[in-house]
């Protein structure tokens, strides 16, 4: 058979606040969670499966774990001072836009920290070290239900020259970043190349696709994925760009 | 129910060439397309619904469309020139790599030329207006089989900052290439602010996850997405970010 993939929204996840269990969350979520819409039409619990690729939104992975900080409510720029402490280097700043490298490496808008969906006094930060939130929320479901799956922390990121925003990974666990198609050969015979294609951040737009901003629908699980995918690697090791290696920083 | 997708390779393209009714060979791929593994499991032919998303690699369009030119095959830089002229501007080069805006308004590099999956004296262009290809094959399924589906031109574009390849849309006919969530309210009924999902790009990295780069499967439909999501509009208008617009360039 040829790889077919499903994309399911896991709806039934709590409002998550600091110091949760967030895999015991996602766990139940994907066991028993259901969704009833205006019409009445009942989207049943999606299930656990060998294999599934969990993509988990990266404001609840904040939340979970405490990253949120306190900020005046009535200032729109109370956060300012943040995205500054949690950057490196500042890139480009346009007005109140502020594009900077994080510590974690990422570069991106406001150093990845968000108002939206929290209480209106409170900023959120990326998490310290995503790939080890994605191994944790792995590790404790291959630990309490035996089902080992991969796990992605995705977030909303812009980029230069296209207009629009995707979702992208931050943190990784239980599956390839990168899968390395290089000394492969095309179908007639030709060795492919630059082919090195980032499957992690494929997989967390796709997810963002059935989640839904405004929806509140904080994980996807995606069936279906190639058995070779999953084995270890960070987003961190294999996906960050050394600054030497970039040509547009 | 909430939104839940299927990602569907399609088998059974012929090797398309200059001149080649594409419409027509996708139609027969996705009505009588079929894949036998080595295991003998079959993969049935995908069908074609109203508003499946076609995903077409901008590869089966160039080659439909003749953009097929003549290069010297034991020469690996041949198709250099042919980058100088289909692109407006240079912004970087490093050794043999350069990184360029092209005549559509896309930044990438060698000016999306490839001479991989084609002879080796061949270096095969991107389509001249890859909207317009994406309108043609769009129309032409309407007109021949009544069915309503949207189609995205993809392509596999590299990124500053993060390594790894993915696809993206370089032209789409039938679907919002941005969903603009502006304006509406989040889950806590705070308003969402910059909010432009680039669902094209998403939806073109979810195909590329069935395709495989060699196996030389060039179309996937995603089935399931929302209505909504069906209306006119172009990657050149939407997406392209106008120079001034732009913090890197």
């Amino acid at each position: 058979m040829l790889t077919r993939l499903e994309i399911l929204p896991v709806p039934g996840l709590p409002e998550v606040g600091p110091g949760d269990d967030l895999a015991g969350q996602i766990i139940d979520a994907c066991l028993t969670g259901t969704h009833t819409d205006t019409a009445g039409e009942v989207t049943p619990p999606v299930g656990l499966a060998h294999h599934d690729v969990l993509v988990v939104s990266q404001k609840v992975v904040s939340k979970a774990e405490g990253r949120q900080r306190i900020v005046d409510p009535d200032d729109p720029l109370a956060h300012k001072p943040l995205v500054l402490e949690e950057s490196v280097r500042v890139l480009r700043r346009r007005g109140e836009l502020i594009i900077s490298q994080t510590k974690h490496g990422f570069i991106c808008a406001n150093a990845g920290i968000d108002r939206s969906n929290v209480a209106p006094d409170v900023a959120l930060l990326l998490p310290e070290d995503s790939d080890r939130s994605a191994r944790r929320i792995r590790d404790a479901i291959k630990h309490r239900t035996g089902i080992e799956v991969a796990v992605i922390v995705a977030d909303t990121f812009g980029r230069p020259w296209r207009r629009g925003l995707t979702d992208i990974a931050i943190g990784s666990a239980g599956i390839l970043p990168v899968l390395d198609l290089r000394g492969t050969a095309d179908a007639v015979g030709r060795e492919l190349h630059v082919t090195e294609v980032c499957i992690v951040d494929e997989l967390a737009g796709a997810a963002e696709l059935v989640r839904g901003k405004a929806d509140g629908i904080a994980v996807a699980v995606i069936r279906g994925v190639n058995d070779h995918w999953f084995a270890e690697g960070s987003v961190a090791e294999s996906i960050v760009r050394h600054p030497n290696e970039d040509l547009f920083r």
